[in-house]
């Protein structure tokens, strides 16, 4: 009998079984030549688990054994896709800093809420203290106020709030601009105003999900015309405000893409600012994936002018590694955000307990929140600001090298956008229809053999487990996207990858 | 030299030094009499990481040294809040399930995105066959269609999606319901009707919090009365639509609450749904904490007629314990989601790649979304529905030990609303005060004296440590509110916890 009550828990031998497995697991992730995926089709995988514990439910759901449960987490690890091998390439996430990964357990372990100071004493202030870090990058946060200056070396009143991904960072964003244009809007509703907002067409379609949900409707949301790498054209977007006028709507904001989901392009943030403060309209920069580009001395530039904005979401989950989810909304005023946001709940966010001041949960939507910040933090003092620097530089190193590898490759592969950041958008082209016209040129049938084959392609490559890619019409082109983000992926790894496309390319070919 | 290449991460110190530190208090952690906390203020706090790491982050961040991380996990865990100690009693979640605990540690290593099949087919069939299964326990899925009439076993259009916490649950479920009145509002942005709905007035923030966000506004959110414990009156309700519509209002849903933030009270859903019905209104269930009681077959009738909504949204994270966070929003008429949410991104939702009718992100708001589901897939599977069951039985035998203990200690307690659930509500009356007035008859100066001596106790009990309680006004009264939640509470610590509160009113009553 332990003296401090009985375990209430029996499962420990489950327990330190999943322990074991996903420690093995991160520490000796896949790699090189092993799969990326064990693929199986979902009546595969309901096969594969009918043998441990079944995928569903019954309508009495029995308790398993701890051998049949822990016969299915070796099924779950051996079935579900390694992000952190550095074949896969296929998502604007790979390969999570362990540091991270074991943050987050930490994190788990401590489980509680990040609303308040009195629930989450430690995690309020590293939230402050990183949101004051990440401010002052973008730059937000005058020069003359230093994280140091305030009493506890941390602000009370952060330049944002950590939210649960770059979308929802986005509505809160676009509600924060909706409301200094309609401060009235959150007690009496939206105005019979026709609001529109403006984001280059190749943008996040949170940017459509969030006008929907807003109430503003997706036809309030204009897509300017980007240029051929898929960045906003500033004058585009200013003639774009003028007809908007015209047609009785009324702007009221601007999203900027740092770093575009097919072709990472970063809108001129500077140009696009310029126009923001003409017009008199809110800039948010969807910086998702590009924000941090920000830890790069190299490739800070590329979001020259991201100072001007008002908002700023940024997922710490994409380029820097952390796991899922880590999103930062940065905003320019603070104080907008309890402004817009708060509903002063009394069971919560009582004024009479201590350091009530603290308590963040009332400066945004959601009330529990994940402590998404813990890894964040760890993983930070563990590298420094040069650990996330070398992960970015890393990462276009790698893209450089697949540009070459492509260049080189004398037709058997077409870039279809040139690209200077992290990913590469390209076709193979099968060896009858080599050398392809430029894309615009390419006939209707041409078009449709490539866009059938980069499916075909895919779906080799997964069944293989040789790696995993995405792909997209671009340019009207079903295009590759491959992006190198991965801090493990090495030159040999391209290699791999761009000749497994090609041996499968050949096996399609054949075969149609 | 590792023969699959160089092993990219050289942390590999810090990784098992925290897998450790994690592990150590996962499966020891504090309970009885250590302190539930060891309280710091802000700056104290702020001091002691300035000997370790710092808190917050200079200009140029440094990387710190592996002893120095490690120091700082230390110092994490012993100032963060032990939300799985028994006498954490403050909120609606407590002490997480260890097998919880591990499948989120397993989720991170794996660290994916639910929104696709490609990238997370064992997730996403899982998430499918948990909604179906939480789906049939609401009983929105006939009782003809089991899991196992599928191909697959599981259903490819689950009755709903996971997504992050109770609150965006809610706004979902408020956007489907608007949806169904005006399905042309996602596109053209909603009409000039000023929408209502209906909510207690002991309801959650959530939805006062999502019509500001949605564009209706708070002025759109009736509150409507209910009896002492705090449910909602259906004569109160029904008025109110009455009046509403008088007012030129256009009633859209009522929301209603199946276990309250304060006092855990259920409305009468069947009476609820009556007048939905008769109204023809969306009825959306906010299910958060209390849905959770269909595992009991003891307690599920508190939610007697929930089947009849058509939307509930049910948190994992408090009653059964699941780490934050695990939230299902069940709809009744699935296809719905992806009418009212769909933008059809074609990067990540080809129709052209393989099983892409299993990709589920296209059916709400969030782009990425953690793996939720598979620490609740995997408890579930180690304690079967019996394991939830026992958990909830668990709690309300606490919850009736500590009612009855207040009873008995004849007028030192006073029960604020008589409860029968998980929550128990009093004050402690101060000796000179006693025996005290029904609240209601309670003058002003031993109501403001009340009132002072809630936030002093509970300040005590944190610097203590003894215990964490929540407080805040119940009937005019400021009242304490102990969440009897905890498997691990037992008799020994409600009588501990009772004794502190005590001890620390005394000692305020004397220095007053």
């Amino acid at each position: 009998m332990n003296p401090r009550g009985p375990r209430p828990n029996p499962s420990t031998e489950v327990v330190d079984g999943i322990i074991e497995r996903a420690s093995r697991y991160l520490l000796d992730a896949p790699m090189g030549s092993d799969p990326v995926i064990a693929h199986a089709s979902p009546s595969e995988l309901a096969t594969a688990f009918a043998a441990t514990v079944g995928l569903g439910f019954a309508d009495d759901a029995a308790a398993h054994s701890v051998s049949e449960v822990l016969a299915s987490v070796d099924q779950i690890i051996d079935y579900s896709v390694h992000t952190s091998h550095p074949r896969f390439v296929n998502q604007n996430f790979a390969a999570a800093d362990p540091v991270a990964v074991v943050g987050d357990w930490l994190g788990a372990a401590l489980n509680t809420t990040a609303a308040t100071f009195e629930a989450a004493p430690v995690f309020t202030l590293m939230e402050s203290a990183v949101l004051h870090k990440l401010g002052r990058m973008v730059g937000y946060v005058e020069d003359g106020v230093s994280a140091t200056d305030t009493p506890v070396g941390v602000p009370v009143l952060p330049p944002g709030i950590f939210c649960a991904g770059g979308s929802m960072g986005t509505l809160l964003a676009l509600q924060l601009a909706r409301h200094r244009l309609q401060p009235e809007m959150t007690v009496r509703g939206a105005s019979g105003d026709r609001l529109v907002l403006f984001v280059s067409d190749t943008g996040h379609y949170a940017a459509s999900k969030s006008a929907a949900l807003l109430g503003i409707g997706t036809e309030g949301v204009v897509k300017v015309a980007t240029d051929h790498e898929g960045a906003m054209l500033p004058d585009a977007l200013d003639v774009a405000i003028t007809e908007g006028i015209a047609r009785g709507q009324t702007p009221f904001a601007v999203i900027g893409t740092a770093g575009t989901t097919v072709t990472a392009a970063f809108d001129d943030l500077d140009a696009v600012a310029d126009i923001c403060e003409s017009r008199g309209l809110w800039l948010h920069v969807d910086a998702a994936y590009g924000g941090s580009a920000l830890f790069s001395p190299t490739h800070a530039a590329r979001l020259r002018g991201v100072h001007r904005s008002d908002s700023c979401v940024w997922n710490l989950h994409k380029m820097v590694g952390m796991t899922q989810q880590c999103t930062a909304l940065l905003v320019k005023a603070p104080a907008q955000l309890e402004e817009c946001f708060a509903t002063h709940a009394d069971y919560l966010f009582q004024s009479d307990k201590l350091y009530a001041d603290y308590d963040s949960g009332d400066r945004t939507f959601q009330c529990a929140r994940r402590i998404d910040v813990l890894k964040l933090w760890l993983a930070w003092k563990v590298g420094g600001d040069a650990g996330f620097a070398a992960r970015i530089d890393h990462a276009v190193a790698m893209a450089d090298y697949t540009r070459n590898r492509i260049a080189e490759s004398d037709v058997a592969f077409v870039p279809i956008v040139a690209g200077t950041f992290t990913n590469v958008v390209f076709v193979w082209v099968p060896p009858h229809l080599r050398p392809l016209a430029a894309p615009e040129a390419v006939d209707l049938d041409v078009l449709t053999e490539l866009n059938r084959c980069a499916p075909l392609i895919k779906a080799r490559l997964q069944a293989a487990g040789t790696g995993l890619i995405g792909f997209q019409p671009v340019h009207g082109v079903n295009s590759f996207r491959m992006i190198c983000m991965s801090p493990k992926l090495q030159p040999s790894d391209v290699d791999a990858l761009l000749e497994a496309i090609e041996t499968a390319g050949n096996d399609v070919a054949a075969t149609q």
